[in-house]
Order: C-alpha cells, then sequence, then structure tokens
C-alpha cells in the first residue's frame, strides 16, 4: 500500500501515526502542501480530490482519512480492537466522535489555523483579526464542547471509549494544530490537557516522531523564519495555481 | 428503538428513509425543529448535542446520522448487502462518499438552504444578496464536482457504488434541500438528474412521502406563507433561545 501525506496536515498525521503504531507496512509518499505538490495535475491520478492523505493499494485508489481507517482496519485483521470494537455500541461511540468532528473539531481548529497562519502567509499580510476573533470563537465553543461534554463522563478515560481509539488520534492531531499558530488549547481545560497525556503515553515515541515538523513551527509566526516559508509558497504558487 | 428527527432535516430524512425502506420498527419522535424543540433542555437527555436525527435503542443514545446508519447495520444482519456492501472495497467506496460530504455536500447545500431561507426567516428581513451569492459559489463547486467526478464514471449507476446505497440516500436528500430556496440543483447537470431519477425508482413510495414536507415548502420564499412560518418560529425564538 502507498500512502501520500504531508505530516503538517492534521488528518495525515492521524493516518501515518496509525500505521506506524500498528506495524502495517506502506509505502511512503510525501506531497508538500508547503509547495503546493498536492495541486500538480499530475496529482489528480492519484486522489481525484487533490487532497491528503490518500492511498493506493494495487489498483484501489482511496481518499478521506476517516474511509482509509476503515478500510485499513477491515483489511488487516490483527490489528488490535481498541482501536475500532468489534462490539457494535463500542463501534458507535468511536464513529459517532468521528462523524462529528468533521463539523466542529476539524472546522473549528484547522479553519482557526488557516485564517490566523495559512491565510497570511499566502496573501502576504498580516492576519485580519476581525477574522481571528470570529474563528477563535468557533474554535473555543468546540474546544469547550470536547472539555465539557465528550471529556466529562469519568467511566471511559478516552474520548469514545475506556481504551484509545482512532478518535482519539483524529482528535489530538486536529486540537493541537492550533498552536502553530499561537493559541494553546489546553490552557483552563484540565479534562482535555489530562486525556492528551494519556493519548501521548499510549502512542509515544511514534506520536511526537510524526508531530516533530509541527512542533517545529509553534511560534513560526512571530519569526523571521515566516518569511522564509513564505518564499516558497510564493515561488511555488505561480507555477501551480 | 426510539427514532427523533424532523422531516425537514435532510439527515433526518435520510434515515427514515433507510429504516422504512429495509422496515425496520422504530417509534416515532417528531422533534420540530421550527418550534426549536430541539434546542429545548429537556432534548439534552436525549441527545447531548441538542440535534436530530438521533436514537435512543434502550439504554443506548446515539447521536450523528452517519454513525446511527452504520449502528443500525451492524444491529440488523438482514439488511440488503448493497446498503453498504461487506466487501472492504466497495464498502471503503460508500464511506469515502459519507466523509467526504460532511465538509463538501452538506456544508453547502445546508450552508446556501440556511442562508437563502433559515436566516432570513429568523432575523425578520430579507436575504443579504452578498451572503446568498457567496453560498451559491460554494454550493455550485460542490455540485459540479459531485456532477463532473462523483458520477463521471460509467461503470457505476450510483455515487459510490452499481448498485444503491446509504450514500445515495444522504445526497439526494441533502442536494434537494436548496430547491426550497429557489435553487435547482439539477438544471444544467444531467448525471445529477439521471442519478436522482434512479434513486427515486428504487426507493418511491417511500422517498416521496419523506419527502412530502420538504417539497411542500419549495418556493415559499416568494409567498404569504413564509410569514405564517416566521411567526411561529418567532413565537418560539423567545421561549427558548
Amino acid at each position: 500500500m502507498k500512502l501520500y501525506y504531508d505530516l503538517l496536515s492534521q488528518p495525515s498525521r492521524a493516518i501515518y501515526i496509525f500505521l506506524k503504531l500498528n506495524k502495517i507496512p506502506f509505502e511512503s509518499n510525501v506531497v508538500k502542501l508547503g509547495r503546493l505538490q498536492h495541486l500538480k495535475s499530475s496529482f489528480k491520478d492519484i486522489n481525484r480530490f487533490k487532497r491528503v492523505p490518500c492511498i493506493v493499494d494495487n489498483d484501489f485508489h482511496l481518499a478521506e482519512s476517516v474511509a482509509i481507517f476503515r478500510y485499513i482496519v477491515a483489511t488487516n485483521p490483527t490489528i488490535a480492537d481498541h482501536w475500532y470494537p468489534k462490539d457494535a455500541k463500542e463501534r458507535a461511540r468511536v464513529d459517532e466522535y468521528l462523524e462529528w468532528q468533521h463539523n466542529n473539531t476539524r472546522v473549528a481548529c484547522a479553519g482557526y489555523f488557516r485564517v490566523a497562519y495559512m491565510l497570511p502567509l499566502l496573501q502576504r499580510k498580516p492576519p485580519s483579526k476581525e477574522k481571528i476573533n470570529k474563528a477563535k470563537g468557533h474554535m473555543v465553543k468546540v474546544l469547550d464542547l470536547i472539555e465539557d461534554v465528550w471529556l466529562q463522563d469519568e467511566s471511559k478515560r478516552f474520548l469514545a471509549t475506556n481504551e484509545i481509539s482512532f478518535a482519539d488520534l483524529m482528535a489530538a492531531c486536529e486540537i493541537e494544530q492550533p498552536r502553530i499558530a499561537n493559541y494553546n488549547p489546553f490552557e483552563g481545560r484540565p479534562n482535555l490537557t489530562k486525556w492528551y497525556e494519556q493519548v501521548k503515553l499510549k502512542t509515544n515515541p511514534v506520536y511526537d516522531d510524526a508531530s516533530a515538523y509541527a512542533y517545529n513551527l509553534i511560534g513560526t509566526m512571530d519569526r523571521s523564519r515566516l518569511y522564509k516559508i513564505l518564499k516558497l509558497f510564493l515561488s511555488y504558487r505561480v507555477k501551480y495555481i
């Protein structure tokens, strides 16, 4: 199986960490989002939606991280049950989060990251305070729902179930992305902090290794490094957009 | 199993039609969105996210239409395979659409419906042309992707596979919602038109019965009936928001 990904992309990280933790072999194909390689017309032959992550298993092309996860579970029967429990109710709890996150965690955290980090880079101007505040307000609401609703049940240690599942990987990768844009999602959220520590305990050193590139960008908003990244973006922008 | 739903809600219709077509018994609980019954604090005990559709199976509470669909398939082994194929690749194709739709079909069509129909109702003023045009632009892009990418493969008659699946039900209910706000998604899209006819052929009379309430609202934007609905909304708004 070939995996196309960029470790800067949150769902890419989740799939990559899941494969590594479960020792599932794959051919690694990095698609640099920062160089807009996903928008090259040749990449359309890999994924018709021009996004990462995606896989090619022999001649079977598949997009959408959550669909990829389910396909990997279905075709690798040795994966430990807790990642996606066979029990219908336990599995439904994992599914409930995986479906919920698209228009909540994903839209909110990636939305903030986009407005506060990516767009200023692409548009060569400081981020709009009004847009940042709107995106932040939405993100705060979603993170509070995770703190107060998803993580309020003391009978389970993880988001959906009592053992770590793919829901936790998807959530952790998404929730820490805004740190790059100088927002700390854990501050004032004790349940979220405790949960994130548990996720890392269960997944390290793989988790930290996969996140090293993203960690390295934290705070780059304020540094001259931003301009280097910016120049790189612009040089490729003309070519591919 | 108890189903909480409103046939005005697109994912509610998809689940309702799926249950009826498969003759799965359920206790019907209508939650009138137009009367904001989903926002009543007592409804939080049914679904902690205060949304429809949701189910209660004995003491098991579950939200998120796609997760509900998978739970119903897992707990009802007699459901015909084509709705959610057991073959890993076929199932992955259905999953791919079900995951993709959240931030594409759903956000775009429900977004347009909200801006062009619901918000003007709630805010007691005509819709903002700028906002409508923005929402319409996004919706057109998504509908074109369905026309040109999802439906371009002539080897399969439906969205994800060659037989009807739950992906088609979710898509059909979502895609026709903007008709209420006077946008015809089928105009100039022959693949979409043909596919929609196939979906109806496979699901009628259940599909049309479940959609009767929504059909009845088509074009109400221009009619005095709007004001009746508006009054109803407002009378409940003060009470529950």
